[in-house]
């Protein structure tokens, strides 16, 4: 139960009740500020910014500013700031890691989002710097391991959850990439196994065709997030957030029979 | 591709295109055939006649006469014969096991079925000869085993479906029930492997709550047919045919993009 983590009226690690997050993508404020429009409209659970996308990322100022009139536009959904390295699938920005560390800083001292997401692959220090910083400030944070190539084994994975636990993650998340069905069993399976050793929340995605499945019936193995599209999809896999709405809720329905 | 079967048009054993087959469990004739009504209107993929709900199960005639009623009203739906035993989850009837042969071969005789359903639990002559009615009769054979009590290992299960092919079925069927949520991925995984093992389609299930997962996306892993409820459930964990046709629609799309 304490794994739960309350956000504006949402619980976020219910098994019974996985959360709808749609990404944020657009390049210019405009396109931000009308795709965030069209997707509130749509009702999700949580929103992403991918920051990485902004074509002005590389003048904080403007990317707190622009994180603030989300974080107001968005009302009580609460709203997740991510910078996804290109290393880890995101676009090319001109900022050098000590920049993007300060950039989430300034985000948690603004509070200008509810959440951030901060990859596992950064390192220690900073990892526990905005750890601390973010604890401050009253922003959960996820830290967060993607494999655009290939679903890593069971044991990386499992490692790769265990490993932001330890940093101090409020929530652990894994994005990898199935070659077959097999992969996807065993992002499952690292998905059942991992919510009984974590005393945090998890969120689990295999992405691209296969991995569609796990966006589904993820959260019924205890991923507590799933991503769709709200206009823009972020990852490839993602299905329209109607079309998940509709699956979600008749596995829910289902389940209960 | 030598594994697809061809059945009134339809494709038995098309990875993209899992079929629906809903049960007809009513006690009397006229309730049978009220069932087959409302079900057909559904249009399944396929109709599995439960003959051991029926209250003359121990008159053959009125067996065959009622089973050619149901082929004929079915139309362009086949149609599978089965008389589950109470061993397997089935009703309890007063034939014995040669009585029960002894129907089942003026089933084939009398082409009052498109598909007939054999458990593997039966005396291997058994199999043997209604192997060899069906198949000189031109009815397709299912070689079922079922564990209504929990998930046998992923070996005992494959060394089921590989005993249905080794005894000559065009299709082996496995129906268990799952404890835990790792039942689940156990049931898939051996389908999916038991897909790339055996040389007839396979019918794969986990029944209950956390099974009814596996009847929504079992398809995507190599099970061809997946059962829902037209009128009435004949298994714990089937869900309406409206909602499982909603599903496999948005799971076929969502892989496909």
């Amino acid at each position: 139960m304490e794994k739960r983590i309350q956000l504006r009226g949402k619980t976020l690690g219910d098994p019974a009740q996985p959360l709808i997050c749609t990404p944020i993508i657009g390049r210019t404020q405009k396109e931000i500020l009308q795709e965030l429009t069209h997707v509130t409209a749509k009702k999700p659970d949580l929103i992403e910014w991918r920051a990485d996308f902004f074509d002005k990322i590389e003048n904080t100022d403007e990317v707190i500013a622009l994180a603030k009139r989300i974080r107001e536009n968005a009302g009580d959904i609460p709203v997740i700031f991510t910078n996804r390295s290109q290393r880890e699938g995101g676009q090319p920005i001109p900022l050098s890691e000590k920049e993007i560390l300060e950039m989430y800083i300034e985000i948690c001292k603004n509070t200008a989002a509810d959440i951030i997401d901060f990859e596992l692959s950064n390192r220690l220090e900073h990892l526990r710097y905005l750890r601390k910083v973010s604890h401050d400030a009253g922003l959960k944070m996820i830290m967060s391991y993607h494999h655009f190539e290939s679903t890593p084994s069971q044991d990386v994975l499992m490692k790769k959850l265990l490993e932001a636990e330890a940093c101090g993650a409020d929530i652990a998340k894994a994005a990898v990439m199935p070659k077959t069905l097999k992969d996807v069993l065993t992002l499952l399976n690292v998905t059942y196994e991992g919510n009984k050793k974590l005393n945090i929340p998890l969120i689990t995605i295999s992405m691209g065709g296969y991995g569609t499945l796990t966006r589904m019936f993820g959260g019924v193995f205890g991923s507590c997030v799933t991503f769709a599209v709200g206009e823009n999809s972020s990852a490839p896999g993602q299905i329209p957030i109607e079309d998940l709405k509709t699956v979600l809720n008749i596995v829910q329905k289902s389940m209960i029979d």
